[in-house]
């Protein structure tokens, strides 16, 4: 039995889930030698929430942050997150975007790549796999885990082989709500690791309560790796402790060979980290232990956006009826995985139905476009009844929905010129038009000193 | 595979750990008939620093607070934590006075009495576990776990056999400061099991964050129940979360049958009661996952004792030659559990070590006593020439310790009748004589209305 590889994401998606994604590159550089130090398997540090809220929220360029990490982070890999053909926004981009924005991540520094898709449809992760691949980086793959009729051991076994057989470096088993229970891991990790070659990491959030025991029977189970938080920044919607992990496989045949002193002092410096930030979350909310999303499959986050949503219709009092009507949208639409941007539509979806009074009376673009397949193909089949309702005797497409989008780098390129100072520049602009070039009239203030009300301490951190 | 059994401990350890003991009986009894309702093997609700807080900080009879659950709580049985010969308090009482006490508790409505010495000696059980069987309690005696050379699995299992042998009704094991980790729980429940025929009960807390990777394994070792808090008062000091180990076990051989939906009705009102008293404690302290114990035989609370004496020494420079200290002298007196009493007494002789530069130069009488067998029988033996050291050539006893105690009740009783206004008052009164004297005056005060200050709210809630 090898030791068990320990992913840190406390530069990632710890202060993500924790911070509002606000952690700035100053606060990680003083401890990134030591990080470095402690022997992960790797630093989760760029990717997901953090490209956005560099630019929207911190006025910092995520490109400078990567390259600042790798010049301090020398011996541990780099890791990033990535969402498939929408890398880090929340459209499918096209091939020749996607490939450049994986090029680019790997030149800056990236390492490692986590690529997944919402739908678990891995046509969306054929261009961003290969790009990876060629540009050098280990690729690792992820499978959204929910649960539903049709994700069973079968839809996970079948997705994960495809993806061993697209030439993937490892496989991580994502369960973004923490709702992966420990049995169930032990299960599903076994089938995988019975079925694959690969090796297989494990992605889960505390949310629930779970996450440490699910890791500990996910080992059992023959998983390679997992992913923790230092313990500062854990628990909540963060992941377990990496000091605590740590700790209960010492002296064991899956210690990790970590040494907690080492780790004590980083958790201390990060313990530091939370106070700056104690007024950007609700820190209390966050780390408070939340089953309802094992009974109810609807995740917190989706929960306060129901509540908001019949706020402004005046019609709170339909909210037991939206909650009930939420598992029914999911079932019609073929059970998708309640995460961005799913989450969001089947919500709007199932709030339409209630306060109408008719289910489908009103269908929004997006729920219109993923019932013709332009986000990938449903989990399972949605029946003719409800697919004629929603988009009548309209197309389906049936190939890959980035086939669809012509290159569109150069008209980025041509849009944003007079703010470019680095190639990386256009893709910044690609994902993020309005936060970008608002970022780049700021830098460029910054350098010519032309503007100082756009240097506001006030704005900086606190922008509309 | 029967269900495993879960004891609430929210109405005692979980606040006791978390909200410096201060829950009100009026906060617990708007909650107790939904508590009842659960299903759960037990809920502890008395004893511990319960007692002694309901007197000293909410000016509350701790008896009328059982008496007022009891007629609440029909289903469940209640049950308290007593510190064997010490009761509730911090040296050893006379027969008369601990025999009288758990017939007390027992009329009152204490169904379960877990019952631990300090230094697991059994002796100072004896008497407990008689007046508690006599009385027709449920007798759970518990065994506190530590790390030492001596503590090891013979060591639990020679005291669990003794256990079992006085005829106690079931075993816990007692991890107060959670550094029991998973495989070495596996192993010590798997052998416990084996030997006995027993019940065993597993007590931990989530201060390492390892509690709940812990329980399942002992769980998966044939343990027989475990101790949980409801989510809104559990993790950080206090116990892992009832809905997360439900959640796990849920579906499995395993399931303890609670209903999830319940458990978030009771979550949510101490959401309310947590809220109530945020000024009460240092929470996020008390929330952050602390591996330092399992490195150092530290607890953190000791910790924080060290340093406080220290500084009133001028001599805060030499902490890191206390921390060394601190084992040595542990391993002098025979490796005692650093728990209530001994965690003080084994720092205060390691700062005077430090402080006074020659070993054992100056010693309290509480360590001369400790040597002298006065507190029962070390750990392991302790040489002859530290014990010279200590108490030159003084005898040491062999015998029970509360053998050289007369009776006191009746002492007791002719001190504080004026203020009598049940049998239970002595008792009080034998625990805490200031603090009950105080509690008296107060309740007299408030009954003829003879001095209102004494009724002053501030001073209720925070007093000197
Ligand atoms: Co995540
Ligand atoms: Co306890």
């Amino acid at each position: 039995m090898s030791k068990i590889k320990i992913t840190e994401t406390v530069l990632r998606d710890a202060h993500q889930s924790l911070l509002a994604t606000r952690m700035t590159t100053d606060e990680m550089l003083p401890i990134a030698e030591k990080l470095d130090e402690v022997g992960f398997f790797s630093l989760e540090a760029w990717g997901g929430a953090t490209f956005d809220a560099c630019m929207r929220f911190l006025n910092e360029d995520p490109w400078e942050r990567l390259r600042l990490l790798k010049k301090a982070i020398k011996k541990t890999p780099l890791q990033m997150l990535l969402r498939g053909q929408n890398l880090l926004g929340y459209k499918h981009y096209p091939d020749d975007v996607v490939n450049e924005f994986i090029i680019k991540s790997v030149e800056n520094g990236i390492d490692i790549i986590r690529v997944f898709d919402a739908l678990n449809d891995v046509r969306n992760l054929q261009v961003p796999i290969k790009s990876a691949k060629s540009a050098g980086a280990h690729v690792q793959a992820a499978i959204v885990y929910t649960v539903s009729p049709v994700h069973n051991t079968d839809h996970y076994l079948k997705v994960a082989k495809s993806l061993q057989d697209m030439g993937v470096d490892s496989i991580c088993i994502k369960d973004m709500s923490g709702i992966l229970s420990p049995y169930a891991a032990y299960d599903l990790i076994k089938s995988l690791k019975r079925a694959l070659y690969t090796p297989i990491q494990l992605h889960s959030h505390y949310t629930a309560g779970l996450a440490s025991m699910t890791y500990l029977k996910a080992i059992e189970a023959g998983v390679d790796g997992v992913d923790t938080a230092i313990s500062s920044l854990a628990l909540g919607t963060s992941q377990p402790a990496t000091e605590s992990i740590v700790a209960a496989l010492k002296d064991t045949e899956y210690d990790t060979g970590l040494d907690l002193k080492l780790l004590a002092e980083i958790a201390q410096y990060f313990n530091v980290v939370k106070q700056n930030h104690k007024n950007d979350s609700d820190m209390s909310l966050l780390m408070s232990v939340d089953v309802k999303a094992l009974e109810s499959q609807i995740p917190g986050g989706m929960l306060s956006n129901l509540v908001s949503q019949l706020k402004q219709q005046n019609a709170l009092n339909k909210y037991q009826d939206v909650l009930k009507e939420v598992p029914r949208v999911r079932e019609d639409l073929g059970y998708p995985p309640l995460v961005t941007p799913m989450s969001q539509m089947v919500g709007t979806q199932a709030v339409l139905n209630v306060i109408t009074g008719e289910r489908y009376k009103i269908v929004p673009k997006e729920i219109k476009d993923y019932v013709k397949g332009l986000y990938g193909m449903p989990p399972a089949p949605i029946s003719d009844s409800i697919r004629e309702k929603i988009i009548g005797d309209e197309e389906i497409i049936s190939n890959r929905p980035a086939d669809l989008l012509s290159p569109q780098l150069d008209e980025f390129k041509n849009e944003i010129k007079e703010f470019i100072e680095q190639d990386e520049d256009v893709l910044s602009y690609a994902l993020f038009p309005q936060v970008a070039r608002r970022f780049f009239e700021y830098r460029q203030a910054k350098k010519y000193k032309i503007d100082s009300t756009l240097l506001n301490i006030e704005e900086r951190v606190h922008p509309i």
